[in-house]
């Protein structure tokens, strides 16, 4: 007899059925007993037997069973049936002591304790949902970049050159030569967008920097994308905007479970993104919050919180476009505004009041880069080679962005910590599981 | 005038269109001439006065350029329309002598020279064509996947434990503490089947093997496939067997031009792969080849070139699995065959003589893993303590495989070369780009 899923039952209703999955719970009531099964479709109700309950030995929560029964309508179990006069083959038996229940409506641990135990831990149906809304979040990317004929490309992870954005690096040992670990995909999608015009990668990064707050990890997964023939950032940020709303979309549509069981209200996201142009974002913020900021060279969390809620307020959306940033504050590789070459030529995108997103256009012809170098007193160019030389024979006008997606996830669902929405994450004290 | 893409012209004849690319070729013949404009979609015949020759300044090949100009019908013209009337702008100047050509109908250049002007000599149209057809095998096996109720994960690169399968591994100084790069996602697709039930996975491993081979690059690109309330390895065999053909299907579909390009011929992918036991194809190879190999622990690469014509004459598949290699052969987590413990629930899958997947049942006990693991010296069990923990709250009897997806590509072209196949490889010697 071949296995069945929970939310298939209700087709086979009258029917003898074969089930698998775990024991998620067993309400002993005597005579009537119920057991709940969890598969990755959700929890099926199986009615027990007092005898029927002695037959699992004592196996506890979270073991691994198959339960051969008969379908029944029944209204009062969840999803409207249940199972009956159940044969059940224990496959995998629990008998030690869990380290936290996962069969409660929420999961009340501390984070640490979580984390140690994350690959139990995420068994909880809202954890499931956490980490279905970010495949469903790297599915949406995809697919919008496929329609729109965006080539992917997967770059090596493991590179010559240490710098390029001032990030730390972690460095590794190459067969005896020195090598890091990318900290972005930065030179490989910028050289490729001389192959295909368009790219995008999905992929790990690795950021050494030793920060201990609530929104940095070590290693995230990156969604880069890189493209030809603009004009300018703007072209980049309308790109970057039906992205984002055929990303929300398509998680409207996928996730719904996992959204409503989250709690999650989807964001206000317009068919335009409103944007200001830095300068005018701090005399914003002194005029309507009385800082005087318009000296700093960049904005800080407090600022990107008083634009967030302005744009939510004011344009109804909550995102926003931040342009011409000072150029002293950005890699580079940014190009400069043509007519202010003081700012420049890109934009980060503001989700809710923190950045989400850093993009913008890049310098497309070889003496702009060796002068960019030069003037950040990098006058060694070897280790950059194999990236200028892409410059040398003929790129297109070009730009991109990156957005991480753990990041994305923790801004949609409200989580408070980035730890909430990466896998297995990776800090200053964590390197396990 | 918004861009319009080469392949779009035969719906724009008549009309005065804008395109962009780089100039591909110039055949000037004096009073008419000829340039090829290369985008994206293909390439486009321009025709140019002498005088608009002239206004190109001795732009050289791949220089970026916009071209204005009236499409007209032209029989003789690639795509059966060509543009006439034009004005170009040199969007971005070549002024420099390129290292090769690009524009003739084969790359005719030595590997290493291709290699170290990676990022130029991609843009040969058949060097596209091989990334593309990579990108759809990405695609077609995440799209299978998705189908079937597998979710996607993304496990960390930077680990804590050195010893998975005996393969040597990359250490990086992970903040003063050693830590290694994952040389496959093994331990986490198997912790996330007790989450997830069906789980994949598409990124880089590491493998620091000193190699020098054809076949062997130290950083790829693996398909990761592991999930739950299997039988045995012949329940992942019928998934595999499913998804390669899916693979194909799409291949054909998506990638029909590349392939044609490339010469392709598809392989042949019966709906039920051919299977051979271990010591059944050590037996055959002494009977058909007369090598007697029977002591052997493991097939060499001769032994699958046999196989793989044995299995094409006989069987009309280019596809092969071995089933039952020894245990001694195979990594700690190998679920034996319950009848004869020497031998493992595993399986090889070769295809066109190569071998292309290793996969099998895996260990669910904890007590399984505990033994198995002191069996082979490993009394240290602490680096596994994350992995390990998994297996005691109820993990169902599983398994999995991992494709090589360069490796896949590099057999499906009949490459001669994985560096062939692989966008930016890493090996022994280089680096860079």
């Amino acid at each position: 007899m071949d296995r069945v899923y929970g939310s298939q039952l209700t087709s086979h209703i009258g029917e003898r059925v074969k089930l698998a999955g775990w024991l998620h719970s067993l309400r002993a009531l005597g005579k009537i007993n119920f057991l709940q099964l969890r598969d990755v479709t959700g929890i099926v109700q199986i009615v027990l037997t007092k005898e029927q309950v002695k037959q699992l030995g004592g196996a506890l929560p979270e073991s691994v069973l198959e339960v051969e029964g008969a379908v029944a309508a029944e209204p009062q179990a969840p999803g409207g049936v249940e199972v009956r006069d159940p044969a059940i083959r224990v496959l995998n038996r629990v008998s030690e002591a869990l380290p936290f229940p996962v069969n409660k409506p929420d999961l009340d641990v501390h984070l640490d304790t979580f984390l140690n135990f994350a690959t139990f831990g995420l068994r909880h149906p809202k954890k499931q949902a956490v980490f279905r809304v970010l495949a469903g979040v790297l599915d949406g990317f995809r697919r919008f970049l496929d329609r729109n004929g965006f080539v992917e490309i997967a770059s090596p992870k493991i590179v010559e050159s240490a710098t390029e954005s001032g990030a730390n690096v972690f460095k590794i040992d190459y067969f005896g030569r020195p090598a890091y670990l990318a900290q972005s995909p930065q030179f490989y999608k910028q050289m490729m967008v001389g192959v295909f015009e368009r790219v995008f990668e999905v992929g790990p990064v690795f950021r050494a920097e030793p920060h201990a707050t609530v929104r940095h990890v070590n290693e995230y997964i990156s969604l880069d994308v890189e493209f030809g023939f603009i004009r300018d950032h703007f072209d980049v940020m309308q790109v970057l905007t039906r992205l984002i709303r055929a990303m929300l979309d398509h998680l409207r549509e996928r996730c719904a479970r996992e959204l409503d069981l989250l709690n999650v209200e989807l964001p206000l996201a317009p068919e335009r993104f409103p944007h200001i142009d830095f300068p005018d974002a701090l005399q914003l913020i002194y005029e309507r919050y009385g800082e005087d900021a318009r000296h700093e060279p960049d904005l800080s969390p407090q600022h990107e919180r008083w634009l967030g809620a302005w744009a939510r307020e004011t344009h109804g959306s909550d995102f926003l476009f931040v342009t011409g940033y000072p150029m002293v504050k950005r890699p580079f590789y940014t190009h400069p505004k043509p007519d202010d070459p003081r700012y420049a030529n890109g934009f980060d995108l503001i989700f809710r009041g923190t950045e989400l997103v850093t993009g913008g256009q890049r310098l497309h012809q070889y003496d702009d880069y060796e002068a960019a170098l030069r003037s950040r007193g990098i006058t060694d160019l070897a280790p950059f080679e194999g990236y200028l030389q892409a410059f040398r024979y003929g790129m297109p006008p070009h730009g991109g962005f990156a957005i991480g997606s753990e990041r994305f996830v923790m801004q949609l669902l409200g989580a408070s910590n980035l730890r909430e929405t990466t896998l297995f994450p990776r800090d200053l004290n964590r390197l396990s599981p």
